[in-house]
């Protein structure tokens, strides 16, 4: 069995390298998926598409739905779906592909700072593991698939 | 038909009570729910229930358990669910319910200062409707439950 | 039992009226509801709450958004789905409204004058009645309710 | 992952071709299926392989039934379906298909000329892009499936 | 709670009488429901309201599909399928009702006659509970519906 | 896209066969599964495997029972299911494999003689075809996997 | 709204009464269901109604089974499931509940002694809140259903 | 079609390497899987990867969910689930997975000494087969998958 893996929320650090790379070091029947993590091409694409607009209300809109045809159809293929929230950023994003991943069952993996633990208590209480680093993931991603 | 409405997200405005004026003067067929928004209970649950614990983190997961135990419940059987995002705080789990509702095919009303639009174009993509105050929210639902 | 009726399409002839009427003079166990058949109303909704738009587009797509509220909601909760395609107007939003009851796996009766046999015969082939005047529904209904 | 695709709706242009050519010439991982766009075949289907009928209405019942053996059966295998409304003929096999896919959960793309913006509105509500050519279509798929 | 009760099979023998009879005498939380016994009502329903057929095929047609509006909905809306088949007669329809129910998550009470035990092997495979009698199935209603 | 057909019911002819023949000489994508056809094999399984039984309901019970573990999941895995009731025996459990397949929304096809048509109404209206020969399976098979 | 709350597992102390009288001196928004606790009439169940068997297997099977009829019934209808563990018998029953609840989303809440904790891992890894009171249960329930 | 079998519960004898064997040497359609069966591996799986916990619950729990990831994954993949109860331990684990698997639909063989016929007559009622040995499991699969 193949497993299908996304990987949800923060685009602003390494850290979907470092669990590809992971992946890819210990030969993991683990096929990843991802968001488009080119900011300026993901925040322009419904206007670069569909055609521009005055308020940025309806250019958001029009992006944000392209994006979630791509999100929204990773995330119901996937396996187990890995969130990670950064230090900046509000994210409210990544909390909503979690809430989205856990009413379809997925299995969560949330990564997150120490420092978030009490404003993301909600999202933690759907995870089925917590942690801070890309090599957790890569340990559970392990462990689950092809420990015997 | 009586329509169930969550009302889910920022606990620190009197927006719910808002919409339950609204509804109850206009006599609405609606039936409203929403999560504990006495703070300090809500985040005091797990261990006033299940007993103490040293670390922050189990505190907060069995409070946030419990809460879910609630929540996702309300949310399950709710026809429409309204979120807010208010100024302060992060406000993740407002997200996380936006997501959970939104896979299971809630109606989605999201309320939200236009200064957020932009971080929260995914949230508003799921969306049938993106407003501002708890009147366009009771005129929403006036005219979905009782127009002819 | 009592069985929930949605009545969706054409809005510009009375038939609405003359099946409730027929429901209600036999006393059968039948709650009827409808999409908002106000049609000023239902064409301006998006911005009479949510606000202006200058494009026409945005206009339709805020209004076409909050009647889903109530016309998705409704064809959810509903048993029977009957479906009106009248002499003028395209109505898509009546085949919309059809394909959709037929997968959610609703009871599908469709009324049509016979000059559309052909362009309706996909509508058709998912419905479980086809007929042409409002008292043909009235036993359909009386039938499969009450019948012993 | 390999994308499933479905065309559904206009069967007088060349817009399905486009949208071939523009996938094989961008090599994106997407497998494209479409109805039966003979039209005297797929009119004809149901009495030349089930028998005459004197009525048209059975002619086009058992004709509109084997059609739908394929068209239901490939929707529920796509991730994304694109609907064409062409500036001719009422489509309401269109419209009933874009109902059907949205009430699956399918990611609805909707393409039609601006004149029809306002009979189409239920229809785009449903939607998570509204364009106009064959060239935005291939733009949408190569950005939710190979853009990095 | 109320438990909802779906009669399915055998129109010729009063064993659903006998049933209604044990379950009232019994005072049980039960609601009963069942298709249309009427024999000649239920042959002709189709002709009767949507107009008269050369081809006996489709005069089936058009009664089979308004009675399965019927039964279908009465078959979702309940909690345990009763499904008698008699000694005469092949009670096609009651298998399939059997097949229909079980695919639900219906629980499957049957009732038959022993000798028939060879040839319905895969149908009592799928029930929770083989019978003989009416009283029988009283006292199954009683005591999972009551008992303490 | 391969597809995925299952012929259930009547065992005493060879009908599975030319449909087979067919399906290869027309070189379809499709893949072809159907219960097992070896009678006493079929009957005694359960015996076989588990231990002989001196009641005949139970000899039949845990054969009937090992034989869904198959039938119920190719089923479950088919987008097309066809169904063929003989001449001779009852095959109730025909009848009970096209209700599970209505049920989960498989494509169903029917195969019976015309003196079967008033007896098996119920099941022909949950048929998107209902024929009489292999050769019209194929023929139907052909038109929905391949034909453009 | 009214919730459902069903009480699985160990039928040997008087935990369901305590919950039961909980619930009622807080005067909760509760319905309580619970398998039949009269221990012999559940054993004997299947052979009162459907007659003797020479074989263990087969009393039990037939118990086992209309037994089924009521506990999945009442899961499927809950809202939330509590299941206790006692010090005596190995209660597979309890455990099997807990599985088949978690697999269907209802939210659970686990009741047992500290000293099965680690047998009772993989049980608690699905729970929403693992207590070891009637008290902590009637808590829990009362704020998730009335607390503001 | 290729067959995919879960083999749930006793992981102290090497029943899975005689199902194994025995579907290797008769060339099965059939892929296995199974829960991680290095006993301390599952025990500490939790603690290793996410960080030591001073209280064994949180230490059990941590593992309990890590684990969960992997079963209830491969359960929601698999078509048939083996649940095999061993002579000693609870294994309570092995009745929540046969809940588990039973509420999604699953085909469910139970392995048992008969000894524990009364204890799991819950567990039994859920199966389409109750065996004592690997080599009957590997029978059953034969006679599902290739038997013709």
């Amino acid at each position: 069995m193949e497993w299908n893996v996304y990987l949800a929320g923060e685009i602003h650090s390494d850290w979907r390298e470092e669990i590809e790379e992971g992946v890819a070091k210990e030969n993991l029947p683990v096929e990843i998926s991802a968001p488009v993590t080119d900011h300026p091409a993901s925040d322009n694409v419904g206007v670069d598409v569909l055609g521009e607009e005055e308020k940025d209300f309806w250019k958001d809109h029009k992006g944000g739905m392209i994006n979630a045809i791509r999100t929204r159809t990773l995330i119901e293929q996937s396996d187990i779906v890995v969130v990670k929230f950064g230090e900046k950023y509000r994210q409210w994003n990544a909390a909503f592909d979690a809430g989205y991943a856990s009413a379809l069952g997925k299995k969560l993996i949330v990564m997150h700072p120490e420092e978030h633990t009490h404003a993301l208590k909600e999202v933690d209480a759907a995870a089925l593991a917590v942690c801070q680093t890309p090599q957790q993931v890569v340990e559970i991603l392990k462990y689950v698939t092809v420990k015997e």
